[in-house]
């Protein structure tokens, strides 16, 4: 284990963390709220740590796909540390615990918060929760290689195929650094587009800024008590929905566009699985709820909300969907499970794993009939290698072990089934709010410490695909 | 697909049934409970049928893996039919959708009924009802095998093979039909046990059959409204909950016992797992309820009671266990999904498919960690193939596709969300009594026409191990 290289790399990471930090210090001096001081000595500590460890290079810049685990693990934890430190030391959520969570919910872009009242919080506060999501929703180590002129090279893929979420990374460019750069400005160019729509509906900068933020790293913290309710405009909640669900396609879909691919664009078949889900949902669950909305158009416009919010794993909110029937429920539920596309800013787990779970399946069954045929797992015409499967198929039971352990931890605060069940499959999938005491319109908060801290592990684990997190319980990682 | 070999061993199958039917005809002709006529119509009909297509053996006797499945669930659908004759004829069932729920739960040993009053019952129905869980238990077409002298010879292992539980059949003795007939073998002398340690007991000799019947098919209908809150006594509900863990172990271990092979039956993987899950769930939901109990004893008894009939897949209860702690509760869910060894005649998803889920999952994070190192999955010292492992994975997958859409579909009746989840996860685990509306002190009698018959797919398919219910939907079988 080249553990040199993991602290150089955990090192620019602070540096980052404390250049991020400018735009709350911003804010707050805008605003005067008082908490720069808060923001300035974490930086000052960022920097120097960021400086001892990354002041020398060093010399073996060699490392592989353990290392770049590794590296994105204890990145990620540290991070939300230093991350939290603000909300901690400026009182306004005194636990470090809840501070912690607040923060990893935001990098990890679940959403879930223990806050009972967002709006007393200080504007740069708040502001920088937003922040978190933008910065986790792409990856911080993505963008570090983005702006960096790292060594490492090749090696550094095991960096970005251990943060970007899906079973497999497309390479946009033969250049891993243009390839970061180019899926920075795609996310930058979006982001700025619904900020200037929303400006343009007569939302406030402010909230245009955090609320762009929220979406486009599909986090879903709002910045007031009632989520988007509060901004209660047919318009503003439309291009909120067209955004939560354009931050969940394949970011190699706008590559393509970008490079006047149409057809190729057009034709990603993870996309297109994704939005007839979509599709699908919105039909059957309008016309489920049909009955509780004035119109039907109402109907359509809350529904289409809720499941984009959902499926992207962004977890913002409209209505209570608490209250929903049953039956649009368990979609919302099975929505959470499923997930955006891989190579987005979303979370669940991924429709391209479930379109070669199910085309598994099929071939499976189908080789039960014909037992001499064979084969082959296509995606999009690509024969898809047994790798790939096989690590989805890892993915997927490794998935279950750690529902199941966390399902077992939480319910020892005693919380019904409802709650309990869907706490963990809320934050495992980075979606935020889950139903019953962890509804919409409730939060996190009441929960144990030992819950938070089975969640805070699973957030991470549901952001970074698992691995990363098991890794660092695995004895055979920490040996020489 | 040779369907006259089909439906000459589906004949066969009816022959069959028509013969198990004189066991309630005999309790009807003692009890004079009027209902021997209900019986015998059905008889004279199943033989009426297996004459015209078993009297004439079909030329063409080869088949293979698809034809072995068809007989399988074209069989199982064909046996539920006219096993649900009398209930319907005799109006003690009024509903024939009612009539084959309660059949399918009895064949497949799930044990969901939808009576609200099953002492109302007569005696000859009683029987029969708890009979259908013994020859669904072990399987009607693996008795078939066993007293008939089928040509087929190597074939037939196609039939067994689908019939059975589990991911691959032990092959006991290199003749299939000195295993059918040993199984039977070991199962009859099993229930026998059963039935004298109960009587033994002071069980009448009625109830002593009738809970054996349950017990040993691990079925879990009752004769009593209260199940085994009956017998209020530490001795009989001790010797069920022995029995009903004994039934769930793999029954290659009693071979092994039988050859005097005792360190190989000791060592079997699956039996200690499936023992140590056990053991560690006991402790943990005893220490959990200790307080609702007047004494730590009482608390183990019914807690070891309650552990055994859910991991089994049993249904039987002694208490109300949805008044339990939501920790105690979770780890009864999670028993429900694990299910009893293969081989045995338990459900669920079986704990050696467990096994080799968690040491793939294990296998393929290691190599993350050394990519080079190649690893066999081995399970009791021997080498796993690949065609095995990749079986359990489509499993996995179909199982939880299979699933989702149940809970999706049974959620359109709007009842809670632990109804609903735990209402299917019952059924296609074949426990028999859920949590919520679906607990063990409530049935599934208030369950629309739609979910009956959704759930009565998922009892089938839990059963056959989804494969041969899902080929009956696939077009290509139907091709000739």
């Amino acid at each position: 284990m080249n553990l040199k290289i993991v602290f150089y790399y955990m090192g620019w990471v602070l540096n980052i963390e404390a250049v991020l930090m400018l735009l709350p210090c911003v804010i707050s001096v805008i605003y005067g709220d008082g908490i720069l001081k808060f923001f300035l000595s974490p930086m000052v500590l960022c920097l120097l740590i960021g400086w001892i460890t990354t002041h020398k290079k060093p010399k073996d810049t060699v490392f592989y796909a353990r290392e770049g685990f590794l590296v994105v693990s204890l990145t990620w934890v540290m991070l939300s540390f230093f991350g939290a430190l603000p909300f901690w030391l400026s009182g306004q959520i005194p636990s470090l615990t809840d501070a912690l969570f607040e923060t990893i919910s935001g990098f990890t872009t679940t959403g879930a918060s223990i806050l009972n009242d967002v709006e007393a919080l200080s504007p740069s506060l708040l502001m920088w929760r937003s922040f978190t999501h933008w910065v986790g929703g792409m990856g911080i180590l993505v963008f570090m290689l983005a702006i960096l002129p790292l060594a490492g090279g090749g090696y550094n893929m095991h960096l970005m195929r251990a943060e970007s979420p899906g079973p497999s990374v497309g390479k946009m460019t033969p250049k891993l650094r243009t390839t970061a750069k180019i899926l920075y400005i795609i996310y930058l160019v979006m982001t700025i587009i619904q900020v200037v729509l929303l400006l343009a509906g007569g939302m406030p900068f402010f909230d245009a800024l955090a609320t762009s933020f929220g979406t486009a790293g599909t986090g879903g913290f709002g910045i007031k008590n009632s989520s988007i309710a509060y901004y209660d405009s047919y318009y503003l909640q439309g291009v909120i929905t067209v955004f939560m669900i354009l931050f969940g396609v394949n970011f190699n879909v706008y590559y393509l566009f970008l490079i006047r691919k149409f057809k190729e664009g057009f034709l990603c078949e993870e996309a297109r699985v994704y939005l007839g889900i979509i599709a699908l949902s919105v039909l059957c669950i309008t016309l489920n709820v049909r009955g509780m909305f004035p119109t039907l158009f109402d109907a359509f416009h809350h529904t289409a909300f809720q499941v984009g919010s959902i499926i992207t794993t962004t977890g913002f909110s409209t209505v209570d969907f608490n209250s929903w029937p049953q039956f649009s429920q368990c979609i919302l539920i099975g929505l959470m499970f499923i997930g955006a596309c891989a190579g987005s800013t979303g979370g669940g787990m991924k429709i391209s794993r479930i379109v070669i779970w199910v085309k598994e399946a099929k071939k499976e069954i189908l080789s039960l009939i014909h037992p001499r045929s064979i084969k082959v797992l296509k995606i999009e015409g690509k024969a898809i290698g047994d790798e790939v499967v096989q690590s989805a198929n890892a993915y997927f039971i490794a998935y279950f072990l750690i529902f199941s352990v966390s399902v077992l931890l939480v319910s020892l605060d005693n919380f019904d089934f409802t709650t309990t069940f869907t706490a963990v499959a809320a934050t495992f999938n980075n979606i935020g709010p889950g139903l019953g005491g962890v509804g919409p319109v409730s939060n996190f908060s009441q929960l144990s410490f030992l819950s938070k801290y089975v969640l805070m592990f699973d957030m991470l684990a549901g952001r970074l695909e698992i691995f990363p997190m098991l890794l660092l319980f695995a004895p055979s990682t920490w040996k020489r």
